[in-house]
């Protein structure tokens, strides 16, 4: 039986609904209730099932680390959206404005805790390696966080070093995602490399999108303020690129808005948006995305698969994920 | 070759030191490396290699566990440091007051993926029983947590409440501690449930003596300011026993300073500190202690060992916890 994408987020959502069942008796409980509630896309565990399928695998033993890895997703939007001071999430109040910072940090420790014992329910055989993958993994995303942080007090970061710092920060969750239920399925380790570049490399092209929606987006549709990257002058390629590509007085006009202790948000908004514009960062980071997107499907074209339906989904979907901007 | 425990707590800081060589490349690393060497008793990882002692394990099948549980421990404590706004540690700055709150959001989250990684390096037909057992006493030492923050708002904790929010907020780890050790020694199913009652009894016994120097220690060898959990309302066994104990005009007293929302700091201190010792409190949370020190010699008699010098030390251990408000 080949299972559709759309097919495996519903069997995925009906397996974290009836989890969540069990999570109400407590604030934290609630708190990650709450979170796991309002929404999201549920990437990475449908990546992980896809990643199974791929293989012809069993879904039952890919579950467990589907639920590890959403578990483990939000766990750090939990805990991000304090360290960025971030209101909305999806659309709706987040954890720390809806609770308290308390609530958010704790609940984030307690959901990470739940991550690793989701993960322990996959086959007995699997799991040392399951764990491994997931652990570097699980360092990597919190190294990619602490460089996103450090990123904004300097105005000297380089392509490479911000390519790094989201290949860390979201790629390999997405590539490990896939890698964990090819894993469940027993591939090669040959067709899991390659199923774990091509998830990365769908990642890197998704947080260039996401990084331009977060300027150029629509408020409604992308779930979050429009802006909050310039706000908290987040080094993004958009960024970057202006810096780069703007003449003397343009780049010190935006160096001046990096500068800026006080202004009215949406002035600085604004201003900074039509600088990007000027440099032509705003076509740079759709093209980038675009770059890396073709990457993905190299990857994706050298696995040996007989589900060939699954495969042209995936394909679709990382298409997808650039199409957020038309 | 018998090793005592003093031995045990030098090899173990040894190995941590030279671990910590590898923290220094980052602003997270540093806090990790600093929060671990501005000191602390061990006593976690010295009561996991103890464990294995007990049972003439191999040490090195037992030092994976014990440094997950230090570095365990201290990201539950960087954490907490965090949500009980706590100033100082060891004498010294808290991390989130040396660095920043989001360095120590995200170095915590760091310090438990590693904890989870140095306990992946045990032998591996022993992980996954390892990692459920370590797994488990993280998720209760979370819903303490939780449990203390939620009393703080509360009036009508009642003492068996406290008892078991002091057991998975702090003992459990204690007796996990200890049954981790014991398990890479490869000890019976009977003798690592003793151990472990053991550990936990004799963490009761400690947090009680740790509650009673909250109040009435010395904040030079306490290493925190003295009065913090009376600032905060926090609902100790000195305060359960005190609302319990006093006459109505006393107990009104204790309730107003409770309600209290600007006072001067000092002045609570002293007037809650005169209340509990009205209460006879503070007579009572020693003699409490006492009693699981009691019980917890009781479990450790229970155990199949023929290192008996080593015993012997566990419980001169146990008892020197109680000697700290001599």
């Amino acid at each position: 039986m080949n299972m559709k994408i759309e097919e495996l987020k519903q069997l995925f959502d009906n397996q974290l609904f009836k989890e969540l069942e069990n999570y109400s008796d407590s604030l934290l409980s609630s708190s990650i209730s709450y979170l796991l509630k309002i929404g999201g896309k549920r990437l990475r565990p449908v990546l992980c099932l896809a990643g199974n399928q791929l293989f012809n695998g069993d879904l039952n033993t890919a579950m467990p680390s589907a639920l590890a890895l959403e578990f483990f997703h939000n766990f750090t939007l939990m805990h991000d959206d304090i360290m960025d001071e971030a209101e909305t999430r999806r659309g709706k109040p987040t954890v720390h404005t809806k609770f308290d910072e308390n609530t958010a940090i704790l609940g984030g420790d307690l959901m990470m805790i739940k991550a690793y014992e989701y993960l322990s329910k996959s086959p007995s055989d699997l799991f040392s390696n399951l764990f491994n993958r997931f652990n570097t993994t699980a360092e990597e995303v919190c190294i990619g966080q602490e460089m996103d942080m450090d990123f904004e007090d300097r105005n000297d970061v380089s392509e490479e070093e911000y390519i790094q710092m989201i290949s860390l920060k979201t790629s390999v969750l997405f590539g490990t995602s896939l890698e964990l239920g090819a894993r469940t399925a027993r591939c090669s380790p040959k067709d899991a490399n390659s199923i774990y570049n091509f998830g990365k490399a769908m990642g890197i092209s998704f947080q260039l999108i996401d990084d331009y929606l977060d300027s150029f987006g629509n408020a409604e549709t992308f779930g979050k303020r429009i802006g909050g990257d310039i706000i908290q002058n987040k080094k993004t390629y958009l960024m970057i690129k202006s810096l780069n590509n703007l003449n003397a007085n343009e780049k010190s006009e935006l160096e001046n808005w990096i500068s800026l202790k006080e202004f009215e948000e949406e002035d600085k908004i604004k201003a900074v948006k039509e600088l990007y514009q000027i440099a032509g960062a705003d076509k740079d980071i759709i093209d980038l995305s675009k770059h890396y997107n073709k990457i993905a499907i190299e990857e994706l074209n050298k696995i040996n698969t007989s589900n060939k339906t699954l495969k042209e989904e995936l394909i679709k979907l990382s298409e997808s994920l650039l199409k957020r901007v038309e």
